[in-house]
């Protein structure tokens, strides 16, 4: 099967259970920015330094990417149908467990902070936007199962926390407003 | 001429032939979009190694961004109105033709792939998703060129052999799920 | 206080007087979009070589993304409501004395150039697009502060500029269209 099949060319595409709905459905929509955080976050993962912190972080962050799949399968499932792929519970345990963790070390905040630092973290600002943004297209869609906000909400908190971890391992001076506004 | 002309500041803006529509308009969301992902590949670009495959690989990559400044000028053209710059059917067999032959080196897939590996394939990727966003944006647009359709379809195709082939170059290893589901 | 709070997993969220409204509500798009727009600028940043003009260079973006806190904070505000953070008349004519100044040693142009040359100007001509794109989303709010439209509508000439120059100072080529267009 040739990875272009011209198919789509008219402007239409196929949900999962091959349902045809115009290419700016709702739903290919939201699956489609899931597609594009999961991008980022691997343009985050791709700037890590070679050091074990961020060999943990990268199967952590995998394993996000994973899930993101199963977030895109409930998302191109039309309702009343049920797809193989089943986001759980425990995948946002597993967010907020690893944002427990990776807070340990970090000062505690009384004010926004500057997106920027190193590289890796200001891509991973950058994800979490995207993120924000995936959850604000996933909210329209009727009958969405509770699941996949809920992971989004929280997918945007972690990678928040996710990049102060990586510029506090990385040494990298964590940017602040010009103005103090504590 | 300033390049800050402030006739935009109430909102609105002009069309190729001088229409002016608001900056909401489906239109100028869609070719705002295409130079959207057009700074990405531009971004992904300048993570290329210095190397003979990445030379070509450049020259193939800014003759796909100059030809979105041909699909730019066909979106930003009102229905029924012809504009001097022409999106052709050779453009779109261009980016078929570089598929097929950075295919060859090329693992088939059973399954999906993490985005990422590295920078600048994540990079690539990221605006694999961006097209996608644009060609979700450009098939509401009532009486669009069926060709730019067509060519921001191919674009995403081509954009995901591309990383693929860049990882494959850079001898980066491509990320896979981190369950099996082939 | 957690980061995590879990309000926000039913889709809806507050603006900064409490009323209560949907994540997909025009004015979080906007401020969300503005988010992005400042994590891509940070991300631009992230990529500053460490020498003299970008020390001044980084001073100028940080204060350009503290400012993006205070459009964020007038989006944010219902209409009819005033906010701590005023966004002001200076803070336009900050981007414009910079544009200003930067633009001295730039080649003028008589046609579009291709959005690349050097990872950092790269990122800002995305972080341009971005804005563009929040730019896009705040014309549509009801009631919407007028400077708030003035400075996203100057912000991507501003970083339009800054790119080239970033490019310049780096003695980086500023890629061209494949075809000439003049
Ligand atoms: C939804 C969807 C997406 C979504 C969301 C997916 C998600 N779960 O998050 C997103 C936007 C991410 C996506 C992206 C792409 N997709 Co898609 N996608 C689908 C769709 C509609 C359902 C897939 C799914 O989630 N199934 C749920 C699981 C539980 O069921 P499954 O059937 O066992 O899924 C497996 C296969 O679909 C699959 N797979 C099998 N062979 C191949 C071959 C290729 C090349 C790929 C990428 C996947 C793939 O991988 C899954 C896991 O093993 C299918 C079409 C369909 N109706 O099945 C196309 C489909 C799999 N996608 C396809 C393509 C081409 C792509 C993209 C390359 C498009 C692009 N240019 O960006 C990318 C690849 C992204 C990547 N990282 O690998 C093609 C693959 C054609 C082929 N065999 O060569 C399909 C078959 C559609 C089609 N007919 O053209 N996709
Ligand atoms: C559509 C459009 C866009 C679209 C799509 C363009 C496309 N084809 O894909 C996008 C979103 C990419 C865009 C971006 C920008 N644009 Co514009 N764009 C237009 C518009 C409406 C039509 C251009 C077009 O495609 N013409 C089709 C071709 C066939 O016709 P042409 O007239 O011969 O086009 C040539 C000139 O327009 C031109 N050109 C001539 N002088 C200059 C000077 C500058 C600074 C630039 C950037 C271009 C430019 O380049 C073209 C090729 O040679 C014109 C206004 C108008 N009505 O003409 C503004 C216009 C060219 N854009 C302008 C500006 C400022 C920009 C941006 C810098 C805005 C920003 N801050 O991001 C960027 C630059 C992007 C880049 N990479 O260079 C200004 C240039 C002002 C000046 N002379 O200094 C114009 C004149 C609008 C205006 N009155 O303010 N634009
Ligand atoms: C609008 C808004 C945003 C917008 C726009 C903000 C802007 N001005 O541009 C955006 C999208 C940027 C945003 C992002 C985030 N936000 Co917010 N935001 C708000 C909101 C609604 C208003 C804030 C504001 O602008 N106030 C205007 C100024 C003048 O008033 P102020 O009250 O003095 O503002 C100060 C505090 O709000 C604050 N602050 C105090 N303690 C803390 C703690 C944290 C962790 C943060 C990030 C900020 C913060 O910093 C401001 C300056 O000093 C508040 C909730 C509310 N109703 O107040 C949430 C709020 C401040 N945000 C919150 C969070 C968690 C975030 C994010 C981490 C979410 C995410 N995962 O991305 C990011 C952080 C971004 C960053 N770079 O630091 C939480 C903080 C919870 C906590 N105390 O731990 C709040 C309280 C909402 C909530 N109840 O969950 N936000
Ligand atoms: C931190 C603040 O961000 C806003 N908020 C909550 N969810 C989103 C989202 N998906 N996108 C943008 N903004 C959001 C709320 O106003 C919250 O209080
Ligand atoms: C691979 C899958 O991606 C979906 N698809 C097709 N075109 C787009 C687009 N522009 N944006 C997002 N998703 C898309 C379809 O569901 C297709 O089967
Ligand atoms: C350079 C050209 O870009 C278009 N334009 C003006 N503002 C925006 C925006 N926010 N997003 C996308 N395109 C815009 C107008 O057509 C202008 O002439
Ligand atoms: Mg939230
Ligand atoms: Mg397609
Ligand atoms: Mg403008």
């Amino acid at each position: 099967m040739k990875i272009y099949t011209k198919t789509g060319d008219k402007g239409t595409t196929s949900l999962i259970f091959g349902e045809r709905v115009s290419k700016n459905d709702v739903r290919v929509d939201a699956y489609g920015t899931c597609d594009e955080a999961n991008s980022m976050i691997g343009f985050g993962v791709s700037l890590f330094p070679k050091e074990k912190w961020a060999e943990n972080a990268t199967t952590v962050m995998q394993k996000v990417q994973t899930v993101l799949f199963h977030v895109g399968a409930e998302l191109a499932t039309p309702a009343g149908k049920e797809v193989a792929w089943k986001l759980k519970e425990e995948d946002i345990s597993f967010l907020e467990e690893t944002i427990d963790q990776w807070q340990v070390g970090l000062k505690p905040l009384k004010q926004f902070i500057l997106p920027g630092g190193s590289p890796s973290a200001s891509a991973l600002h950058t994800a979490r936007t995207i993120a924000r943004r995936a959850e604000r297209i996933a909210v329209e869609i009727e009958g969405v199962n509770p699941l996949v906000l809920s992971y989004l909400n929280r997918l945007s908190d972690f990678l928040f926390v996710a990049a102060r971890y990586v510029n506090e391992q990385m040494k990298v001076n964590e940017p602040v407003l010009h103005e103090d506004h504590s």
